[in-house]
């Protein structure tokens, strides 16, 4: 069996499919991995690492996928319309397995399709317990939430920490996690960690005692409805109108305090909600710092620019959007490996034949296009509609 | 009395020598305070905040100075030589403190002279236990290691703490602190802080203990040369050849093993005394980073550039130099703080006027110009030769 991996083409990646690490576990199960010269430059995986690993270098995209079972990349291909048609390179019945956004991007789905290709979209994966270790949101939206503190700390022009010195004392940073998912939860440990007093906040009640287990202070309205949709367990239902105004309204009394806000708020498929509005930004005090992680979504906040950092009420607004790449070796070891966790129990252990069983809950999940078809449905709708 | 604080004019400096917090002491005191327009604009203190402590504006450099008692800068004023003539600003007999690195800057110091200024090199200020509160050297140094880490680890391609993720174990940094002064300590214990796994060394063996309680590694060949000039206290003596060579061979063998090396090595009116070397370099690992604070005097490593991040042999050399600048608003806190920490005594507080010893010990030591003539030896004996 045959696995091939392919050199990141969108600007600005740097993460890469795999590890040394990754290309010797799958070497002892029997495969050949091929890696694209160059792959890992930006990650400081030289193509000698990989070749130490086991694998071999090939010159060029098309000497890198040439009769490969599968492939594998950290983001989805580009298709002819993003000015570099790489789905080109993929031939009948080749696996590819990356980060697909195959519920927003009908394009490249369609181009997977009529390729032939068996494309899997690792953001599908259900988060099911066995599946945990093949999750590339959660690891590297980890990582994310913990470069977000540390862009925003670059940004910001006071020390952190609470320091006594000969000539007084500096005060601790006020840090305001906006959204407690996997990238909320690390943002809060980095700034604890670093000495920040941290205030988080999320629609979910029951991540308070996340939070607080975290050391962070849980900003909520806690009244009746609060505590009992926070008892209630799993998600939580809809609050009241009434709650959610005067969450509101606690959410922007809190801003005029804090020095650095991380918002985390995504939502599937759709524009990332407002959290921070051009009023509340106008609330902070001159020099305090926005990371928006939500940037390339649309943003948590309406004056967030992709790609950049900017002033705007005093406020610096940073919008670097692609945080993982941005510590790019820690994240490309870990999607590697999300990838590995992935693939090895396709494989057949005797055979070191690919053995995949279309009835299970992952690959159902995760499969996108088969035998020229678009097989996973809200991908099917999304494509059809765009 | 007036006092006048100048907008910093050197390039890439966003620090202000004053505060809404000493500039309410010294209003309190009696003294009047004008701000020049913009002063603190780099430090995220608006004109209004200096006004609301007690301050007035004032449009220009020559108006912020006109009939000031003690003029308040950050860094030396430059002379006609450096394209803008400051010193020009200012009238017989006014005072001025601000870091002047009198040792260095002959041309200065002579201008300063000639122009009857009574210059205070906030540097030379005697480090005894009644002027720490005084101490720039200290409170910028201080955050500049704090900064140092930081910018180290954001050059740096992997998370910093360990962790703990369900598709594997992200194992921690090495951080390697060479030089244990006011900055290399500050760095240990940001770097720690972090999570990262921290080494140090520093030629003085008594800095072990201070090492060791912020829970840093000690470098050093602990032979019984170490031990006995451990316990002698104070300066050590200079250690045998014998005793450099293994010391040396230690530090050869610890680099290839860390992640962020961050050199904080000074030696006062000199260049910086090498400690990584570039077959050093060579032997670090691909992607590993090296802050070097010495850039602005020559550097710790001689692949540094000033003012550049640059890679060679794989490794990022970070040479930003005025590393207090990188964080201006709690330096700029800090050091105005010193400033009137040593201006207080020297304010009669029943008449409000300015009622100066000149047989303190403090006024002794950085006092280098005054009636015309360089009263400090060392900085006398630099003009005279530069």
């Amino acid at each position: 069996m045959k696995i091939a991996v392919l050199k990141e083409r969108r600007s600005g990646e740097r993460r890469v499919a795999a590890s040394p690490e990754t290309v010797k576990k799958f070497t002892d199960l029997g495969c050949t991995v091929t890696v694209e010269k160059g792959a890992g430059d930006g990650a400081a995986l030289s193509d000698a690492v990989f070749e130490e690993a086991g694998a071999k270098i090939a010159a060029t995209p098309e000497a890198t996928v040439k009769d490969a079972d599968v492939v594998l990349k950290v983001q989805r291909p580009m298709t002819a319309a993003d000015g570099e048609d790489e789905v080109a390179l993929f031939s009948k019945g080749q696996i590819l397995l990356c980060q697909m956004n195959a519920l927003i991007d009908g394009a490249l789905v369609r181009a997977c399709a009529d390729g032939g290709v068996q494309a899997f979209a690792m953001e599908l994966v259900p988060r099911i317990t066995r599946a945990q270790s093949m999750d590339i949101l959660s690891s590297q939206a980890n990582i994310a939430g913990y470069k977000a503190v540390l862009d925003g700390i670059e940004q910001y022009g006071r020390a952190v920490p609470m320091m006594s010195t000969a000539a007084g004392r500096v005060t601790p940073a006020n840090v305001f996690v906006m959204g407690v998912g996997v990238a909320g939860l690390q943002a809060i440990a980095t700034a604890k960690r670093l000495g920040a007093v941290v205030y988080a906040t999320d629609v979910r009640p029951d991540t308070k005692e996340q939070v607080e287990s975290l050391g962070g202070k849980f900003v909520a309205v806690e009244n009746d409805e609060f505590l009992q949709a926070q008892t209630s367990g799993g998600y939580a239902k809809e609050m009241s109108d009434d709650y959610k105004r005067q969450q509101a309204e606690l959410v922007a009394k809190t801003l005029p305090k804090i020095d650095i806000v991380v918002t985390t708020a995504l939502i599937p498929g759709r524009p990332a909600p407002v959290l921070v509005t051009e009023d509340h930004v106008k609330s902070m005090k001159p020099g305090s710092v926005i990371v928006d992680l939500a940037a390339e979504a649309g943003g948590n906040c309406p004056l967030t620019e992709l790609g950049k950092v900017v002033v705007k009420h005093g406020v610096t607004l940073v919008g670097h959007g692609n945080w993982p790449s941005r510590v790019p070796e820690t994240t490309s070891l870990l999607f590697a490996k999300n990838l590995l966790n992935f693939l090895t129990p396709l494989i057949d252990k005797e055979t070191g034949k690919l053995a995949i069983n279309y009835e299970d809950d992952i690959i159902k999940g995760s499969l996108v296009t088969r035998d020229g078809k678009i097989v996973e449905e809200r991908a099917k709708a999304n494509a059809e509609k765009s």
